[in-house]
């Protein structure tokens, strides 16, 4: 298939819908991103690349950076890391305390605000530092991305923390129910850090490779993860990974993905590639509008449903 | 592969298994049923078939007939179908009001109590008639397991309108938003009878591989819906096939699927195979005990996920 | 105290006000009243009588009856009715289902929707017939009022029940957790015939008397319950007697009363007087607007508050 | 009436439940107190004392304190409190959040913990500083109790914060709901400070004076709050000074009061006497046992409920 001809096509078809919908606002740092930019970047696990648009410019990662974490805390903790969180979609939007009240701190996945936080604990915990373990992520999401020159915007981290009244208090309800081993405030913190990654769509749809490749990166040869954890993050990513959205993402789009506010989604063709596209302005969900639509236009051009 | 020697194997393996759990006690013709049996059957797409157990045992479907039910109001309404329901995981138990008092009326997606009888209910407004309506998709269901003797148990249908209060409850409470054309009483008692067919895993194995292959049956090569519809059903019974235990079933089996309380459970494996598995004891989630557990090796030992 | 003088200056200050809000819409019967109506009515202990504006026009009491079901259960029943419905303020609207799904079918209190069904069935299984226990209703109410002929308007019950579903979801809900002993209908229909009965604020402040003189008519002498009946049941008032808007009129008005959609509110001052004023047009939470101010007017210009 | 007698033979005939139920335990502060305690003291607008059991013994307020900050801000606040809180009640557990985010972080009643911890921060606010602003609290305590002596215990504020985690979830919550001035930990500290406060019965009786005396101190003189103030102050002790068992305790006892987890209970007879009864060990509802058994005996010897 002549994939470099898709996404151009795609890209055509898309331009009118780039900078529909809304730039998330809650920060400067965000905000003041130009909302008319898009970039669609796709790897096969032949290592072949094609992409259109911006795909070098920098964005950030925000909530895609989860698939990372919970692949570090999926490998440490196995299966015990779910005593600490589920694996069912929500149900509700990402930052709601109801579920998390009524069902005593346990957050239902690793993809909602709450479930996070509690999967960056875990590595805290387990690193016995907040730094250190921040180091190991950042050096797993280079790894991954094969490319050592990736770090965050510590603009970003400082100004979520001016803003981090709802995650601080998912977290303190968290801690009442025991179900965080650090202080609410050391757990956010070093969320917020690794929400911060800047990538741009090649690096992220590289870093997707291991996912596509039942743990094991096919370039490199590194692996990471076993092929059932592999399967069981897509899993989840089909059905947590788009909030109180993800069943219309499996309906519409039908391949394992995670989107973040900063506008990016990553999305896996087992077997097959990784994908990033990325667009800042948000659909009402908190999902990439132009982004969302690019990938649906991709699997209906190519047939690459997992269905 | 030699499906045969992997289900002897999986038979072999679950069989301390069969009969943990409990059977559905609600209604006498569910709790009289012998919770010592197990069947297995799958069907390719080239139509070879392999099986162990009671494949030719005949038990109440249930709510796997909510699989068929949607695939003809889907057929019938297209897109309109979703202003009457969505798509998305409730994350709440299957029969609950409260999701369905917050949202107005709209059930999360056809899998729900909820969901479903808004779909039986638009078949009865499409065919005018609530007898007619059933009798579309009973014929439906023989067209696609491809067997004329298929019927229903009105011992099932009957007894289960002596217990059916927490449905008409849901019933009335969509009929209260409007978002009911018939009667409650008619909605319920129709949709008590398309749960009430009786098959066993040969025939619901057979049912399933329209939406193996894309909504045409690949050996009768009679089409029923489209390719994108096709893969639209799949994704909403990964998602949110099993309740409130859909993220658990995408995790560890991560096949589309659909379970009954009768103890059924239909899966497909796109562009393979339809599946059904059997076994009365449910686990608490009112999925099939062992029926679970044996989809879970099938996929361990066959790697047939679609992650 | 001059009462008469004070309800004709509280008549003039309310004029601007009457005919402001909503009448009751959701059925003909009631939504044909015209708004700009306005009466006040008050008896004491002695048998003294006040009043200002249409005291004689009759109108439909609606849920003010329930204080009169709940009373004849009580009697009835005693203690033993708390094992069917609580006395708290539910926090939530007064038809709403999410409460009574989390508490398995108990209704917070006699007031709302689910409980003063509950109460109604509990008197139709008591007297073993629903045209029999309507019968014994309807005279206790011409008792307390001392009034033979009222009645109840069998166009408001009927019209009624072309709207009932979601009093019939809230039925069938109780019925499904065994907490409604007739059929959910049955109950239902009976709850609309004694919400139908008609008064004027002359025969419902009167019908007050027994509830603010420790429950023995102080006219007639007739005893009906005790006195610490009599004043639970007024904490049930004060507690619950407005649906979600009962603690703004614990706060504002301070004297125990009931509501109705027809715009109707009973009041007790504990060893004084009954009250009734009526006014059709309805406040955002469902209250009689003039009437909620002008029984504010009522306690500020009289220092009748029971605190 | 022989108020030392009656109050002797509640004592009498209350023994046996004392200490039945159980201490508070989440501190250890709290959870040493000796559960085989009881006092009942009684003070009339005329000055006459009464009391029984400990009345000399402190004990740690908690949540009476909320009646006193709650004063406070009405008398600087006035009617624009009421946009920061409600005044209906919760019909959920104190410290629940799940109410506190359908409704935008605005609490329903001065009474939960959520609505004490924003009447704390408003006086923060007024105040400009948390030292300055519960001084003032104290100095109001000190003065409705006409007594210099009463402090609080540092031991008991600091433990609170031990455990604070739902306390700062809550004020979290507000926080991000931009419903709360200062920082949650700031707001959460003053809280538990006040909380903190050691009294007797014979000292809380006494402070509860101006609520039986429409807003003045009858044996001082001094005035605090207007009449109309007073009796909402004592309308929202009836309808959510009881958490949620507000409506058991308005049906059982029929006086405004207000209970806290030290085991102490105010109640106000309106226009008669102010009441403290204290035994720690506490019903499920986390109100003391003996004390509410001992207070609906106090209205049923004497009659004097507001009903």
């Amino acid at each position: 298939m002549d994939y470099q001809a898709i996404l151009e096509e795609i890209y055509e078809e898309i331009t009118p819908e780039i900078g529909r919908g809304k730039v998330a606002d809650y920060i400067p740092a965000l905000s003041s991103v130009d909302p008319q930019q898009f970039a669609f970047s796709i790897i096969t696990t032949e290592g072949e690349r094609y992409g259109v648009g911006d795909v070098q410019k920098q964005f950030s990662i925000q909530s895609i950076s989860k698939v990372f974490t919970f692949t570090l805390a999926l490998d440490i903790y196995s299966k015990n890391l779910y005593e600490r969180l589920g694996v069912e979609p929500s149900g509700n939007p990402f930052n709601s305390l109801v579920q998390l009240e009524y069902e005593q701190g346990k957050p239902r996945n690793p993809f909602i605000n709450a479930g996070a936080i509690a999967v960056t604990d875990s590595l805290i915990a387990h690193f016995k530092d907040d730094y250190k373990a921040f180091e190991v992520i950042l050096n797993f999401i280079r790894n991954i991305a094969d490319d050592n020159d990736i770090s965050f915007d510590p603009e970003v981290s400082v100004s979520e923390m001016d803003h981090a009244y709802r995650n601080l208090a998912l977290a303190n309800l968290m801690k009442s129910f025991e179900n965080l081993d650090n202080e609410p405030i050391v757990a956010v913190k070093t969320y917020f850090k690794h929400c911060a990654v800047s990538m741009n769509t090649q690096e992220l749809s590289r870093a997707m490779l291991y996912l596509a490749n039942g743990g094991t990166d096919p370039l490199t040869q590194k692996n990471y993860i076993t092929p059932s954890q592999t399967r069981r993050i897509n899993a989840v990513m089909l059905t947590c990974g788009h909030y109180d959205a993800s069943g219309e993402f499996a309906f519409h789009v039908g391949l394992p993905g995670k989107s973040g506010v900063g506008g990016g989604i990553v999305a896996v063709v087992p077997g097959k590639m990784g994908i990033c596209v990325w667009s800042p302005s948000l659909n009402r969900y908190g999902n990439s509008h132009a982004g969302t639509l690019a990938l649906q236009k991709f699997v209906e051009k190519t047939g690459l449903s997992i269905f």
